[in-house]
């Protein structure tokens, strides 16, 4: 459960744009417990790790964007089904069991978007949902039984209670021919997806030479969908708000070149530099970019009238580490080391990265769980919890 | 969880009407778990229990049946905020952290009707409720933060997102003169609230004389609710499906004088016996107990034809066991050494009903613990689940 609301801790984890969910927060830490905790191999954690994502992701797809505009978190509620089927996976679980195992998860699942303004309970879905989904294939494994029609039952099943509309061929269509785990996509910025295109956009005018010194005024013009999400007036009132509102990430870029962990701690949050730059910011709305509905719905153009009176502009219709603009090899690891090493000593920063290259390879996942349990997570004090006594636990 | 789980686990828990929950599988093992892990007294843990029954109650009743027509098991989903509300009491959190915990609640709550056919895990919708608000009350004492509106949020809150209407004004009427508490009936026997009041005709006629060895036929007439909760054709199919049939509990009341534990034992639900008794036995729907709604879908008329012609008639309006005709102390005492008896000697059983008679004179709990914990539960095999490993749990 900590690994699980860790990674979902910090709007850093991957994304699948149509099944609305962030499945690696949810599947790997459940794999990875289970892997640990039953002596599996490397190879048997990276089949588990494949088939939680497609599970998760085909029934994300399934019960579509309606799911969500129910108030249901789609990472917590059928990430408890992700990670379930990752864990009946690696277990080597039955057809019946891994039914069960479903079952179980179905009955489980749960998460409200309600917790997303202002509480710590959002970044906890996921964890919470890893650890039903392992709860579920445990007890599945020992003989514990689910409904196995818990997903698609008439009256009382997954889709009938916490759905208004499912498209149930979905989940199945070219299944094992088509994989959805590669249009996962992952973040390049520390901040709500809907900022990234702005991101992408004032890196390249930067690289034109356009800096927050000679800037007269940046004007953003993004859909109506991205506006509501993240182009309100920024007012410092915690972390998570920073990391869902583009004139504080424009800001930050503009000022420090990056938008990453850094530029969430909580003592710049109100930064008069930052505040000051955000006066000189302004957000529009483009109707040209509402008229392609989700594949444009994070398009922006971004001009910067400069000092001297010139404009520079740059349009981006996609952000970098979607699977249109995929980040590299190189840029991952980046980003693992720019995150890790506020946990781990450098050496075993590299050392996990060399492992993670070659782990289906190995024998055994000891030594990679050996070098990630090295030290303590030293998280921002807006994330940091006590561990709970085992006793209650 | 396990207490939850084994409290809920064999259809005889208490059970609040209008809330259609039953408040002690998630409240108590909750605020028992909690007072034993912070060292909390007895009168704490009753205030506790307490609070977690109001708040509950209130809550189911302010969704209503609707709630349970979605597909949410009220036990489960509910259950969580009634499990958190007792440990935000136990652990004396401020109102700030107590709203905190029944938002960290909200979002974990979960559990689906659907599991009530055929599988295990609608058993453990309440120890995994009793569990989650254990976990939002520890994490509330500790500084995480849940959304302070989750329960009424207007989007993506608890009442918006599974529930189709309902009535918040209800939950706070006459609070703190009028306490739910007292409407918690208890069950007197080992099933199906609909199948209950036949129970008690059967008890009536057997105190006239009526015998399976004297009996023609047993005419059961029940509301349409109960004809289709209890009244379909038997057919062994496993211990649930025999405690939720009126056929097979009537059976077992004429030949054993008793629907307890014994009569669902996996080995005694296909008794050529209890089979052939069946035979004799006709349930049939009666309009009229449809006309009272909820107040009446209970009451029963049992006529019995014996083989000399007599047709001897009862009728009961309501339970035995309801706030109307409530169990005895002797009642509850005589079931408690019924069901402790498969798990602890007799003079730890005495002895425990010597301490809770007194729970409030106490100083600690840890006695009364110490008693509940002096020996392994053996359930039935049908309940049985070897324990998870620590590493994994």
């Amino acid at each position: 459960m900590a690994n699980g609301t860790a990674t979902h801790g910090f709007e850093l984890d991957d994304l699948h744009l149509r099944a609305s969910m962030h499945p690696g927060a949810v599947t790997i830490p459940a794999a990875f417990a289970l892997a640990e905790a039953y002596g599996k191999t490397p190879g048997a954690f990276l089949t588990a790790i494949i088939t939680g994502y497609e599970v998760g992701l085909r029934i994300g797809i399934a019960v579509g964007l309606g799911h969500g505009l129910r108030g249901h978190h789609t990472t917590g509620t059928v990430g408890t089904l992700a990670a379930a089927a990752a864990g009946a996976n690696l277990l080597g679980l039955s057809a019946e069991a891994a039914t069960d195992a479903l079952g179980i998860a179905a009955t489980q699942a749960a998460g409200l978007h309600g917790a997303r303004t202002g509480a710590m309970s959002k970044r906890f879905h996921a964890g919470r949902a890893a650890q039903s989904g392992i709860l579920a294939a445990v007890l599945a494994k020992r003989g514990f039984t689910g409904s196995r029609t818990a997903l698609e039952k008439s009256f009382a099943g997954f889709f009938s209670t916490m759905c208004d509309t499912v498209d149930a061929p979905a989940a199945y269509a070219e299944l094992g021919s088509r994989w959805e785990l590669t249009e996962v996509g992952f973040k390049a910025y520390a901040s709500c997806g809907s900022t990234h295109t702005t991101v992408d956009a004032i890196d390249r005018l930067m690289q034109r030479g356009v800096a927050a010194d000679n800037l007269r005024e940046l004007r953003i013009f993004m859909s109506r969908k991205a506006v509501s999400n993240v182009g309100w007036k920024y007012v410092p009132a915690g972390v998570v708000a920073a990391q869902m509102n583009c004139y504080y990430t424009s800001a930050v870029k503009l000022l420090d070149g990056a938008v990453f962990i850094e530029q969430f701690d909580e003592s710049h949050l109100a930064d008069p530099a930052v505040m000051a730059l955000i006066q000189r910011i302004r957000i529009a709305h483009e109707p040209a970019f509402d008229a392609g509905g989700a594949a444009t719905r994070h398009a922006v153009r971004v001009e910067a009238e400069l000092n001297d009176g010139r404009v520079c502009t740059e349009s981006i219709d996609q952000r970098r580490g979607t699977s249109k603009y995929p980040l590299t090899r190189e840029d991952i690891e980046r980003k693992f080391r720019g995150l890790a090493k506020v946990a781990l000593p450098a050496a075993a920063v590299e050392k996990i990265i060399e492992l993670v290259a070659r782990l289906d390879e190995l024998n055994d996942m000891e030594p990679l769980a050996a070098l990630m349990r090295g030290a303590e997570i030293e998280s921002p004090a807006s994330m940091r919890v006590a561990p709970i006594p085992a006793r209650v636990a």
